[in-house]
């Protein structure tokens, strides 16, 4: 009997809620398939602040590495937040834990659910079909590069004694490119063969560089997929204009954030979305939406992105394609179903449809 | 009788059209309101590449800088396009009168016209009452920071010899987030009082000073105007989510550029968008959509942004606040009797009310 040892974070506001939720099917999944998921659990974002200090503890990274997957929750909160620069922030521990273990590649999928096309602000016939993935470059960028702020006496001089000076940086190299490249484009290939790249090359040297590589990594290795290249600004217009037309986008680390999180709220279920964070070692899966702090201990946080995110991680980290069929199609079913989160709800909803973060998880089990 | 001074640049693709319909209005406004608008074309861009080997000609610049104020239609196109990092590239101008003339503040409203809902891909409730504005610092950030491009030995010989490397800088100092600051606070006070600040503060050392000034300026110089901090990620996606609810968005460059464009593609009618750039000299205005050259030369591009670019001419230029209003409301009552051009024409408008560019200038002009 195949043994995978699964680290959970569950992090903070909702995060240990939605993860027990994530945990219950992992456990239905493994029973059915004759599979052992062990999971343990470490600390990371503001309660690992709280427990230790920090935002991410060595044993958690420690656990991490020798781990077969990580399974996080969400991370962050205003308990946290303090106007102390020098404070640790509980989105250091996501930061760190995405570097410490190389995950340079963020798929997040957007796909519409036809029971909940109603959620969307979109016009229906707008988000109809529309079925994409994001693929973000995760460990680069203005993330990763240098930054620094400082005493300026000669801005300060000028301008009233008001001399700070700060600034960031975007850097990439040739080769942290061409592997986010393969990544789309093999995405692509198993998908609907298109890639959209994304960036700024009218005025960044970096999205020079990047549209370079990205064309050479195309013509020598993928010449049959399709390639398209967009500019940031026109593709925040297009998602919202035509985004059933996007197959697979790729993108670089702060376009990729933002476009992802636009790419989300197209659906307009926020709470369904699951992303997968790959490197070449273990791999990471987490809902895309947040903590949600104000709905956290009540029992009502849609528990069905991090459920999804199990159903990635049986694909991604354990090659177990059919499995993580059968986690997407309960979920598929149970909102065919009529059953629903607060959060997914609307006035046609009867209220003995509307359940609870653990019922939602027995209702999923009970799909499966 | 008051002569003011236009440094006029109709610039590529759609440009010349469009600007010949701005002129034809301003000088119907000048006419009722007994002011006599002198303009004088010059060039930039593609346009000024091709005649004189640059985007931005020194005699344009100067131009510009001896005018009372600048009314620019639209750069750039595939013409221009090339895989020659040295060649001059249109939006090269357009930065560089940006930087030339320091216009550091870019207005951007955003405004649902009753009459063109419809054109919307977001629902029509969602859309109702849509009237923000964006300001956006339009000097400083990556657009203008340090950028290079090398080969590095190391990177290549650890990555099979692919080893170029490229970054951009995100700078800024105090002053310049000030000053936009300022900007931002005024105009909420000239409508509904609320600002909302973007930046990435859980990731940028930028983001973090940014946040800080800001809320500076407000505690010092605006504690009656209403406050509100948002991620960039969080706001691509409220945009999306709750348009109506923003009032006035303050944000540094890049991020300005993505949000302004998708803020701009919620309303569904981009040829009905103008803008400002503000400094503490000249001022410019342009539309807010490209140079289109799919349809350039065809007589049937929309001119109603540019009309309205100059009708903010009127405003911030000149002063002219009255005669800025008979701009805004012809071109409002002219949407209401059901006036179209192609752009935002739908099944619903009869053929006959499909009017090409001159003949909506015209249809302006009568209006007014
Ligand atoms: C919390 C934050 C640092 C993080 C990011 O910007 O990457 C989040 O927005 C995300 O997209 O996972
Ligand atoms: C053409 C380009 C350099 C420019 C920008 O990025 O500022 C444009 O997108 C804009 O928003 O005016």
């Amino acid at each position: 009997k195949a043994t995978y040892h699964v680290c959970t974070l569950p992090g903070d506001g909702i995060g240990p809620e939605i993860m027990a939720e994530g945990k219950k099917v992992l456990a239905a999944v493994g029973e059915k398939a004759n599979v052992d998921f062990v999971c343990e659990d470490h600390l990371i974002g503001g309660a690992a602040i709280d427990a230790c200090g920090s935002p991410l503890p060595d044993e958690t990274l420690n656990a991490a590495k020798a781990s077969d997957a990580v399974l996080l929750a969400s991370v962050g909160g205003p308990k946290w937040d303090s106007t102390d620069p020098n404070a640790p922030r509980p989105e250091q521990g996501l930061l760190g834990i995405r570097k410490g273990l190389g995950l340079y590649t963020n798929l997040r999928p957007v796909k519409i659910y036809d029971a909940l096309a109603g959620a969307s602000t979109l016009r229906p016939e707008v988000i109809k079909g529309v079925d994409l993935v994001i693929v973000r470059e995760l460990t680069g960028g203005l993330y990763f590069g240098r930054r620094e702020r400082f005493y300026d006496e000669e801005g300060a001089g000028a301008n009233g004694g008001r001399g700070q000076r700060a600034y960031d940086t975007m850097e990439y190299r040739e080769y942290e490119v061409e592997r986010i490249a393969r990544k789309a484009f093999e995405a692509a290939r198993k998908r609907r063969n298109k890639v959209t790249s994304v960036d700024k090359r009218n005025v960044l040297e970096t999205s020079r560089m990047w549209r370079e590589v990205v064309h050479r990594v195309h013509d020598e290795e993928f010449p049959e997929v399709e390639l398209e290249d967009l500019l940031v600004d026109n593709t925040a217009m297009q998602l919202i204009n035509r985004p059933a037309d996007f197959d697979v986008i790729v993108t670089e680390n702060m376009f990729g954030d933002i476009l992802s999180d636009e790419a989300a709220q197209i659906t307009g279920s926020l709470g369904m979305l699951a992303s997968a964070s790959l490197g070449d070692g273990v791999s990471l899966f987490e809902p895309s939406a947040g903590s949600a702090p104000d709905i956290a201990g009540k029992g009502i946080a849609n528990p069905l992105a991090q459920i999804l995110s199990a159903g990635m991680m049986l694909t991604y980290a354990f090659d177990m394609t059919e499995e993580a069929g059968w986690v997407e199609s309960a979920v598929e079913r149970v909102l065919d179903d009529g059953w629903r989160t607060r959060d997914i709800a609307d006035d046609a909803t009867p209220t003995d449809h509307v359940l609870g973060t653990a019922a939602m998880g027995d209702k999923v089990v009970e799909y499966l």
